[in-house]
């Protein structure tokens, strides 16, 4: 994998503190002037306390830095994990000698367990800025030091066309599992060297988030801890806001689509799209029954046709009493399996279309013109032999 | 497994017809008189002709007999799967010399191919009242004949008390994948020679229904063919109908327990109490996201007393912000894991706990007395493995 350069005026120091083995653990983003940030977090209702606090040090939508704890969560911890998360902060913008409601704090890993404050201290006080590290420029490292069980770092890039500013958007995400995102059960943030007002940044965000990383499911668990953040820190000047947009869900959607395709136990993407729904609700709504479906999910795994599961993930939406199967339409790669009967050929071919590593199942509803495409992967027997054991 | 004798006036035929294979694929229960009856179905959009049919046959509240096709769900089957689930019940009437609209049909299996009605036709030209076979009183046959990947068959049975009437309700069923009933994903069959008015037999089941079959969940995926009945000839006369109720909980409860454990892939019970909710659908609702967790599931398939993955699952009910998480409390067969920290005696013994082949996961919302029981099973590498290659 190629190292991506961050975006001019932000660096990065990984390190391994010791929170669950010898792997990095430990990453702090920093921009080297003010932000305007804006983002989104799990509405779990066991969010932990680094949601808490990060919720709280972005509302007045100004960030200078981010610090990712990988292999704890820091959930379920009460008092003391409120309170070690808001000692992180407060470690880190002083080292960094900014404020502590500047720093973002992000978390992941196993639930119901206090980090190991000794070790982070420790290293808290050793930490110095400017970042000196020789991978200081590089998002490959600290989309590495964020992972848990995700099998490789996650990176995006994109730039805006010359003529509409010089900026460039960097993103890194990492979540394998406990992944539907609502908001995005996952960590991804966004860095750019563009200037845009905090109150744009924050509508562009918003947006490009719902058509991506809220439209991914692995497994319809909802983390704890999701947290999308997206950082401007000017250095780069103005530009045009509709390429910015572009280029961030570009980034975004780049994100998303790797994020499902290492979905824990993964073998291949799954890409579900519907249209000639009642409005995008109802398709989202639609899209994501078939995309969860776990028969639907283990269908793809073992390229199966059995078409049929699609059918029925659709008869699930049982409120919509506006879905007649009379005016359903079915497709796999934009080959029709249903309502036109198919015979033994098609069932071969549809097979081997099946067998690719990225399967797209179409629907139309045959209602209006509502639509929504969302992301996941196959269910596999590496997804359950990872997840029955994890803690121990 | 012992036989178990169908109540007084009840009998059953079962036959191969060759639908898939050459087990038992159809089969035909039938009283000698008219019975009180009532059934619910799935809510499925993509319902299937049997289930539309059915619902036509069942309004009257009468019913004689009950043809079951297995390992072919007649469903995503248009116009001809309509015609061939009527001419179904049609035959299996003129073979009864009874009316058309006294016969229940259910059909599971697979989806989105029609019946081999050659075969089905040259088996009802032969079929003879009163049944002359053996198993005739078997409602054991009878549970095996409507079969599909189960890996035995579900039978379960209660006596009334000696002063409440001497009749006997027995019940059959069959499902272990696309179960989450809605009503239930499976088929169920109850039978009883209690003679109980139509309308108070429909109150009973209804009641009983959402206590048992619809807080059942194998995979969340619902089927297009669940069907759940209850038929009750009379033949033994009056009954008390607290009584009979009870009875009929019972053989339901132990039919979804059965179902429950023979979940595909299912290696232990798993039985999710909720208590302490605003009312008692929230704490169904909060019941249910934990049940179907698969990151629970896989924590309890390998015995990994990652108790957080519990809290994680409480925390997705999102929508219910009187959930607080200092008022939540979470245990195991009784002994609390959350808030109370647990040491690493208290984590060895709940993984001792969760090798057991029921467990029992109890959380106190802290709210008000809302409370409900669910019951489902462990997700394993089975359940992947039986439904990525079904139909080739």
């Amino acid at each position: 994998m190629t190292s991506v350069q961050l975006p001019t005026g932000f660096s990065v120091d990984v390190a391994n503190v010791g929170i669950k083995d010898d792997t990095d653990d430990f990453v702090v983003i920093a921009s080297d002037r003010p932000c305007a940030a804006t983002a989104m977090f799990t509405r779990s209702r066991f969010a932990g306390p680094s949601v808490v606090v990060s919720r709280r040090h972005t509302e007045d939508h100004r960030l200078r830095a981010i610090v990712v704890v990988s292999k704890n969560a820091n959930v379920a911890t009460g008092a003391q994990g409120l309170a070690n998360a808001e000692e992180l902060a407060t470690g880190v913008a002083a080292a960094l000698d900014i404020e502590p409601s500047d720093v973002l704090v992000a978390s992941t890993g196993v639930i119901g367990r206090q980090y190991p404050m000794d070790k982070v201290r420790a290293h808290l006080a050793e930490l110095r800025w400017p970042f000196t590290g020789d991978d200081r420029h590089d998002a490959l490292a600290a989309a590495t030091g964020i992972m848990t069980t995700d099998t490789h770092p996650k990176t995006a890039v994109a730039s805006l066309p010359a003529d509409a500013g010089t900026a460039t958007v960097v993103g890194i995400a990492k979540g394998v599992g406990m992944i539907e995102p609502d908001m995005a059960t996952m960590l991804a943030f966004v860095l750019t060297d563009a200037e845009v007002p905090a109150h744009e940044l924050d509508r562009i965000t918003r947006s490009v988030v719902a058509r991506t990383f809220n439209s991914l499911s692995v497994d319809t668990d909802t983390s704890t801890s999701d947290t999308a953040a997206v950082l401007a820190n000017g250095a780069a000047g103005a530009v045009d806001l509709a390429e910015l947009e572009a280029a961030i869900e570009a980034v975004c959607l780049d994100l998303t689509r790797q994020l499902a395709r290492d979905g824990e136990g993964a073998t291949k993407l799954l890409v579900v799209r519907v249209r000639g729904a009642r409005d995008d609700d109802q398709a989202k709504r639609v899209a994501k029954t078939v995309l969860n479906s776990p028969l639907v999910k283990t269908a793809v795994h073992g390229a199966d046709p059995n078409w049929g599961r699609v059918a029925m993930a659709i008869g699930k939406c049982s409120d919509d009493t506006d879905i007649d199967e009379a005016a359903v339409r079915i497709a796999f790669g934009g080959a029709e399996v249903y309502p036109a009967p198919i015979g033994d050929d098609e069932l071969a071919e549809l097979e081997g279309y099946l067998r690719g590593d990225e399967v797209s199942i179409e629907v139309d509803l045959g209602i209006s013109h509502g639509a929504w495409t969302v992301y996941g992967c196959d269910l596999s027997d590496g997804y359950v032999r990872i997840n029955a054991d994890y803690t121990t």
